[in-house]
């Protein structure tokens, strides 16, 4: 019903299978960051997908994985020769100085080697007033949390390992990691998952005196649920237990 | 959902029925308007409630319908004796000058003729710096819109009629209406249904020059829906039109 | 002199007697609450006021004394027939939430009704922002404290009892008090003059620790002044004492 | 009874004789500059003062009329000896960059020939705040329009010529004047009253085009009123029409 | 090079001769406040200057050194007739309390006198704002400070005494003077050189509890550098030192 | 002398090598982006450093040339192994997004990996505001432009080209550029030097009508000064004949 309205509303398209067919069109969409990571090359992407997609599908290259912007457009650019459609730069935000240069540089540079016709595309977190900024020079946008009518919570599913080695695109921690809570305080940790003897986290205490608690635990296992949800009741209890705990929680 | 997070966050209770067995617990609230504008009289309404309902349900009188919250509570209080637990003070908006100094003046009323047991309820679009306020002074709080966690799009049923008479609670305008807009710039009406000709209406012109069309057309006659809704598509269209008008929509 | 100063400047006229013969005029104003206090009822009171007051003068009803103004002024234009020229709203403060939807309000419910010529008059603390904003509905304005030069002291005379019964328009705690002043912290503190037991004050302790004493004591009595008041020397000592306490002053 | 007020309020005495007789004490004050300004010299005023006035005055020489504080205060504490009890000075505003910094320098230079004992006093539109700005260097302060109720309309008396010849103290403009109000627009203008030949005056023209019109008409004369005032409704019409050409006043 | 910039950025000249040789102009300027000083009085100044400086110089006089401009200003009109070009106010920021106004009461004084030819300089730390401000009344200004490129700091060559005897213009603290820092807590002192007992100062002890020392000691005698400076590093160990104590330092 | 004073001051050391010398003692600095541009890659820089330079200078390597600074951290520690001292990040301004954030990842990635003994060095733009964001994280910092006390025209020496191929770091437009202004309203324009034909440049005509001209022209040639210099009253009249333009130069 979200992209139903936001069709509603003006945008062009979304990018969910079930949610085209309710509004009766197709879906539209670029390669993920997954894809990237896996093969482990910007380059080595958008060739793939380039081999393997239906021709009517516009080529766009998703930049802003392992390495900068400038030089993956550029890359990508004289890699793809005349097929590349647009460039997209879903810049991850701790390096998003400001955007608008980052777009500029990156013109200018495909422009200095002919490529005036690849197209650019921005992504990431972006609200009306930098669709406004940057519309000069961009020439698409994907857009999501700020025209859902809730206030969201925003999450991503990420890789993290590639077979049990660290890998994780710019602007993310690599590693599976483990989450741990202070049972006293309510302050959280966050550690890598291998390489920490178990018996080191098991004696690992805040600095307020209390003891950590592994926080990640199995919901599903084989398909089946194994925890055991409480009851509003105990839900409620334990939610008005910790807002006395309130002023002993840290701001971060 | 809406009322089962509510009450895991910390709220006392629920009015839904449905809700209250979602969570295992008894639903609560008091008395609607309705009781009160279809009696006459606020007295009456408080009398006709504790004749009927289970005794273990608390009295609690809705004193903000027809005439000041002073002399409703003076009243309700004389005519309950001691079965009187609270008065509720759902005051309109456009009434609410200072909301805190109206609550002193009842409890100065009520405690001067002995009725120092009769509780203060407060509800009315309340937010977490009102309830602060009115703390010192009143015992419980209906809260609803902000604690939801969307922006809701607040609306109200409210009787505006009784066999064909005219009757709203205070803060509303009484009567059956009609509702018209100008299709060209926008402008929305109000009129009374009743004693304006049909004619009258037809020929309306807005100020801008262009015709008023009712707003007021059936959706569901005999319980089926009898009006075809667009396709999302057409939906997408007609909106994309309309912002184009923007700017000649006027602001109110 | 403040009176003949405010007709010079620009208002229509003048409420007090002798101010209207030194500028040469008829007074003008409305009935008092005092009247419908007395009374009992505002339909009452308008009808009063229409037996006896001489034809030439405008029946104006004031409507805010007891109860909501949008039901007493359906209840005094439909008493009054054709007669009534207008309705004066002097809303107490904590009642005025958005005094311009009030009087939208009436105008709305006495049009339904057929009443399109009865006027809206309104007084009550106004000033020069409030009247722009409520022109395009009021038909005149009472204004007092705004346009005197000097910082006034406001007060007010009012009914509190009526033959030993508390009874107070709405805004006003009825019923006749005592105030007490604590004579070390200077707390004031207001409680019903009867009811109370003499020794329960006198006993009374401020939570300072400090006693408080009564500080309504009589001046004039069969008229004469029968307190004797002190010299400026005296007065002036008295203040420069209590200067040295400020600080200990409660902020209310 | 503006002045009675102040002494309760705190002020250690009044200047007016009458007011000091109501108040039961002696009136209290300084040497005006109109003194200074007839004998043509600071120095000679305070001699001139000292020689006449009963002993138990104390000598207060003012030494803002002609020159510089910090050279007057020098000269007459150098020609008064020991007998000069303090400096009042009076500073016009247009003269006043650092208040503070004045009486810094002013005591530096009593100093260092010797005067230590001779007082600061401060006096011309100081309000609560620069007193306490001022206090740690200044010794007493002559407050008058801050502490009065309502807002007054300043105005001073001073001489503008002696004997036909210009001369006014500091931050004034010397010499008799005329003043002149344009009848179309409203714009003041002020000229010397003599050189300015009676015809240049009357084709004097506003740069609106108007006609300027002499202000100055002798109200009384050999004791009697020779200008007949009109009546309150006259001039609520002269206001009336006033305010319709409102806009069309220059901001000064 | 600095003046050589004001040049060229658009100032009409400069007073240093060497800066004037470098840009090929003749240097301009005003007398200094120290021929006035030594002469003892504004019109012997001026006359003095009359007498000896070339024809073709004009005659502008400093009229802020000892007393107030407007008195100053209407002497050196008189006395020099005719021969006066211009007068220039000099204000010290003490004094300064709206310019304007100062400006347009020497203006009316002078034209009252006939001297409507004689012009109004302008000097003293004045930045493009108040130029703006100044413009419709003052025919030309001396700029310095405000558009040097880096932040300056500011410090003036100010006669102190003349032959032993204290003499300083307004807004300066007159005398020759000690200065002393407490070398705990880092709080300065001025102090009369003379007059003070040498033994009282060695044992003035500061309010912390610390000792005062002098600051002023012999830089250059009989033309030879008589101090041994420090070098970077040990000046670098001092002020490391320091900033631990900055807390200790009082805010002026 | 801003480096003696930088270091009196508090820092560190510096890094021109005549400064260091007038300060008795070592210059300290790291590697240049103009080395890792020439050698294209940073990895290739850090070893060729690695292999010349004393060995009592500490390895520091600077990562934000190419790429994003999370990677190249990564790869320059893996491929120094053990003799890495720290990483400098100069993040261009339109990366630096957060640089607190960007620091954190790349300390979180070096430790996942075991290089916890590698420090982290920031520079660039850096204040004293940023340095105290930064601390908790950062164990050295550049700064330049902040503590010097003039306001500072900022430029940069960067290499644009290499061999004839646009080649520039991170938030620079590579290769070499023509720089035109338009002679009729002073709008600047950047085009690529190679590539544009002569004619196209010489017809190119501003928005405005006006006619851009190259503003690159020889000052040294084979040694010597090849321009001509106006004098400084001819450049006067060239500043204040553009002031009159100043209202047609566009806002950037």
């Amino acid at each position: 019903m979200i992209e139903r309205a936001a069709y509603i509303g003006g945008c062009d398209g979304v990018a969910v299978i079930l949610s085209a067919e309710l509004i009766e069109t197709d879906p539209m969409g670029t390669m993920p960051h997954a894809l990237i990571l896996i093969l482990g090359d910007t380059v080595e992407a958008i060739k793939a997908f380039d081999e393997v997609i239906d021709k009517k599908v516009k080529r766009v290259a998703l930049i802003d994985t392992f390495n900068d912007e400038k030089f993956e457009a550029i890359r990508v650019a004289e890699a793809m020769k005349g097929r590349l459609y647009a460039v997209r730069l879903d810049t991850p935000a701790s390096r998003r100085g400001n955007f608008y240069r980052i777009f500029e540089e990156v013109r200018w540079e495909l422009d200095l080697r002919g490529f005036k016709d690849v197209k650019l595309f921005a992504s990431g977190g972006l609200d009306e007033k930098e669709v406004m900024e940057l519309k000069p020079l961009v020439d698409a946008f994907g857009v999501g949390t700020c025209i859902s009518n809730a206030p969201v919570v925003d999450f991503a599913m990420d890789i993290m390992e590639i077979q049990g080695k660290p890998m994780a695109k710019r602007g993310k921690w690599s590693g599976a990691k483990d989450i741990l809570r202070c049972r006293k305080c309510g302050n959280d940790k966050i550690a890598p998952l291998k390489g920490v003897p178990k018996q080191e986290i098991g004696n690992k205490k805040c600095a307020c005196g209390g003891n950590y608690q592994g926080l990640l635990q199995p919901l599903i296992h084989k398909g089946k649920v194994v925890r055991k949800l409480p009851k509003p009741k105990a839900l409620r209890e334990h939610v008005v237990k910790q807002l006395g705990n309130v002023s002993l929680l840290p701001v971060k």
